[in-house]
Order: C-alpha cells, then structure tokens, then sequence
C-alpha cells in the first residue's frame, strides 16, 4: 500500500501548481497526474456536467493503482462539496478536494473576520468556501468574485508577456473586493497560485493569501503519515503524466508550471475508450 | 426533401452569427442548431481531438432530418480542409465548411493582394485558407495571426462591458498585422463578426473586412436554389437549439449574437449517450 501512487487531476494544467507542492513535501511520493485537457476548462460548465467529467477522470486514476486522490481543481471540488462529496474513503482508496484545508487556513490566520474568496463561475456559484467557513466561525463575512478570464490568461501565458493587461483584468475582477476590509484571501482555482504575486501587489501586500496547493500537500502528508502510508523508497519522485489531448501542447504550457524538467513522461488517453464512470461510485462517510 | 432542415453547428455560440446571417438570406428555411457547449473551445485542441468531437456533432446533426450540415466554425472547417474534407454529398445530405467562400471572397475583393486571416491557434497551423487562396492566386501574399483568447473576451462579453481592455488585446494580437500591408482581412472564425467593429476601428477603416457567416449564407442559399432544395413554406423560420451543457447560460449568451428573441427551443443532449460517430464517415468528392 506504501508503494502506491498518489493520483492527482485537473481539468487541465492548474493542478500542476499541487504537483508542485506535494514533491516539494513528498519527496519520495509517486505521482500520477491525469489533465483533461481535452475538455479543458471546467469553470463555465454546468454541475452536472463537471460532475460527469470529474467521475470519468477518478475512474482512469483507480485503474493506477491509488492509496490517495486529489481533486486538484477548485471547481471539482466545489460542485463536489456542493453534493455532499467531499473527503471520503472508497474502497482501497482515499478521496480529497481542496475546499476544506483551504478554507480552514483561511478561518485560522484571518484577524478581522474578513475573508475574501476568487474562483471559476462555477466554485463562486457553488458557495463551497462560503458555506465551509461559516461552518467553522459564523462571524466572518466572506465576499467572493468569479474570475471568469484568469484561467484563460494564464493558459495563454499572458501574466508572463503582458503584465499591463493581466492587471488591467485583475483590476477588473478585484476592484469591488478591494474596496471591502478584506485580510486574507483565498485563491480557489489552482491556475491562480501563478498570479499571485500580480494580485498581492494590486492589494499593496496588505492581505494574506491561502494558496490551495500548499494546504492540500500539508494535508496529504500529515493524511500518509498518520496512515502509516509515507512511502520508504528511497529514490525521488516518480511522476507520470496522463492527458486527454495533446502531449505537446501539455509539455509546453506545464514549464511555466513546474519550472523544472519533470516532464519525463505524459502520454496520451482517450477518456471515451475508458468505461464509463462507476455507476456505483457514492461516497462513504469518512 | 424541400421541407427538410438545414443544419448548423459549432463548439459553443460562434455559429449563431452563420444562424444570423441564414435567418436574413432565407427566411423560410427550418434551422437545428447544435452547440457543443459541453466541449467548447475546439480551437487549442489537437486536430485528431477537432475531427473526433466534430464527427460526433454531425452524427447528432445527421438524426435531425437534414438536407445541408455547415459546419459554423472556422477550426472545424480548418481541420476538414487539412483533412481533405471539405465540401461534399455524404448520402442525403450535403456538407460544407466555411474556408473556400471566404477565401474566395478575400480574393476577390483584395486589390493589392495582401490578405490577412485571424483564427483560432488549429485555425492558423491548419494554413486552411492559405492553401486555398494560393490556389486560386499563386501572387496573393498572406500574413495569418492565431487570436487565441478573442473567444474568451467575446464568450464573457468583455467587448461590450470593457472596450479598453478588448481594444488593448486586438493590439496585441494584431499589431505586427497593422504594420503590413494587408487591405483585406478574413474573420477566420465565427466568434469574430462580434468584434468585427473594433477590428475595423483598430485598421482606421482602411481595409475591408470578410465575415464567413455572410459568404456561407450566400453559399447556401445559391446551392439550395441551384439544386431546387429551397423550402417553399410561408412560415417563418422555425430555429431549434441544441446544446451539450447549460440551457440557461446558451440563452443568455445568444441574446448577444442573435439580438432576436429567436431561442423559443433550447434543448440538452448528452452526446455521450450517443451512438459514436459513424466510422464509416468517409466523403465523397462532389
């Protein structure tokens, strides 16, 4: 079971900002990412839909041999928390998305109960944070923005070559958010995290940010560790990449993602081939 | 066969400005619509993907009683045209994509024979309409540009809502294009013609712009006519919408290219549920 891998999705490139975080603090982990890059983004579609998608995706990472998946994509997570899935176990498996740590580092290091939350069209209208952090403390007041353009920005790699427009549309999103008395700041899409720098600066570094990816890696390895699950071998990580369409296209925009060369292997499946999604796939109380 | 449909579709609601223009042209005609909002964009996708999820639309299109199927979408057209599918009689009906009466169009209009072209990335590394207009006119210089994130601002209304941040990425996409010599430019995708204004604004109206829907529009009704297909009905057009994600968000994004209260049948279907598309989908050269 130690040897096992831990199984990671997106929809597409995001979640690669938590692949980053979890070699960062699991050295010795295996990793298996699948991007659905082929029906990239998520954030505009219908739960039901996003729902569909995601179950599909789950379905090819328990073919890989999984102790632990991640949903690391806010708007899964959202639509999942939304229908009561949220972390569970199934079968031989442990299954988590990134509401909940996030959320809790949110409630935890916020000190005027003013807590702002960014994310796809999908995850505001979910209320997923919202409703999580009232849960834990009812006296913070939360204001959330959906973010429609960030992902698209990010993809086409415009925060690196165009820092004028990237922030003429984070100033067109945050203008509201930053006339509140918000001090901390939930990023609750995984593209975001390559942003962050542009969007603490337009708030002049007064607030704090909670990154996803690192709360979700923390959370993992306290989750293996407490498990007996940490894996003893000895050699770095080994991370495979699986996506739904292009290898190359995934390579190229994955750089700006990893900075470094872990792009040793992605290849390339068809969703469609695959099964289709458990039909039995329901969550058991963790 | 005269009361037969003509079908439209798309990745998402770029084809409804094809719709538009079919609605002015033929007011007797019966439209289905589909749009793949479920799967949209196809542009950054890979051409094997583009064909796969373009063969599953005409699959839905061709169970909906059709006499025409266009596809409205320049990167399907594109990828076809790569592909050698271009225009042809497949059984009872015929298919069409949007390159050659554009193309044929540029040329005809272009006087000193630069044209330029803007697309979707598949768009322009198809070198679709390139190939075409070279074909018709080995002098005729092309200059080709792919716009990757015009769908997005024209999806989330940004160019109606914030004119300076649209007018700043035409700039960006569209600046190397202003300084050649170009007096014709096709609007290599059906997203475009909503932007059309800006385009020409940002040439100082010294080109002249070609908008596919207009020229696939006048196709179809020639070829409709030439071959005694045109529907004698004196009702108004009756338009059918179907769409693979959200009925709601279609609608409200419609309102914006149809500017009609045209969308009285919006209905979802689950391609997935679908038969695959036909594998025996091979054209035969009209």
């Amino acid at each position: 079971m130690k040897n096992k891998n831990i199984g990671v999705f997106d929809s597409g490139v995001g979640g690669l900002t938590v692949v980053k975080r979890l070699i960062e603090l699991l050295p010795n982990e295996n990793i298996i990412y699948f991007g659905d890059t082929a029906r990239v983004p998520y954030g505009p579609r219908s739960n039901s839909t996003i729902l569909r998608y995601a179950l599909q995706d789950i379905n090819f990472l328990k073919s890989q041999d999984i102790k632990i998946i991640i949903a690391a994509c806010g708007t899964v997570s959202s639509v999942f928390f939304k229908n009561n899935i949220n972390n569970f176990y199934f079968k031989d498996f442990f299954f988590t998305g990134i509401i909940e740590m996030a959320a809790k580092k949110a409630v935890a290091i916020t000190k005027n109960k003013n807590i702002g939350i960014i994310g796809t069209k999908a995850t505001i209208k979910s209320k997923s944070y919202e409703t999580y952090i009232k849960n834990l403390d009812s006296k913070i007041k939360t204001y959330s923005v959906a973010c429609p353009l960030f992902v698209s920005i990010i993809e086409e790699n415009l925060f690196n070559n165009r820092i004028d427009i990237t922030n003429k549309i984070i100033d067109l999103y945050l203008k509201d958010l930053k006339k509140s008395n918000i001090d901390t700041l939930i990023l609750g899409c995984t593209h975001y995290p390559l942003i962050k720098d542009l969007i603490l600066n337009y708030f002049d570094n007064k607030i704090k940010i909670v990154d996803p990816g690192v709360e979700i890696a923390k959370f993992t390895k306290s989750y293996l560790t407490q498990n007996n699950l940490i894996n003893n071998n000895i050699n770095k990580n080994n991370i495979k990449f699986f996506v739904s369409d292009s290898v190359d296209n995934f390579k190229n925009i994955a750089k700006s993602f990893l900075n470094i060369d872990l792009i040793n292997q992605v290849r390339l499946i068809n969703l469609e081939n695959l099964e289709n999604a458990d039909k039995n796939f329901y969550p058991r109380p963790s």
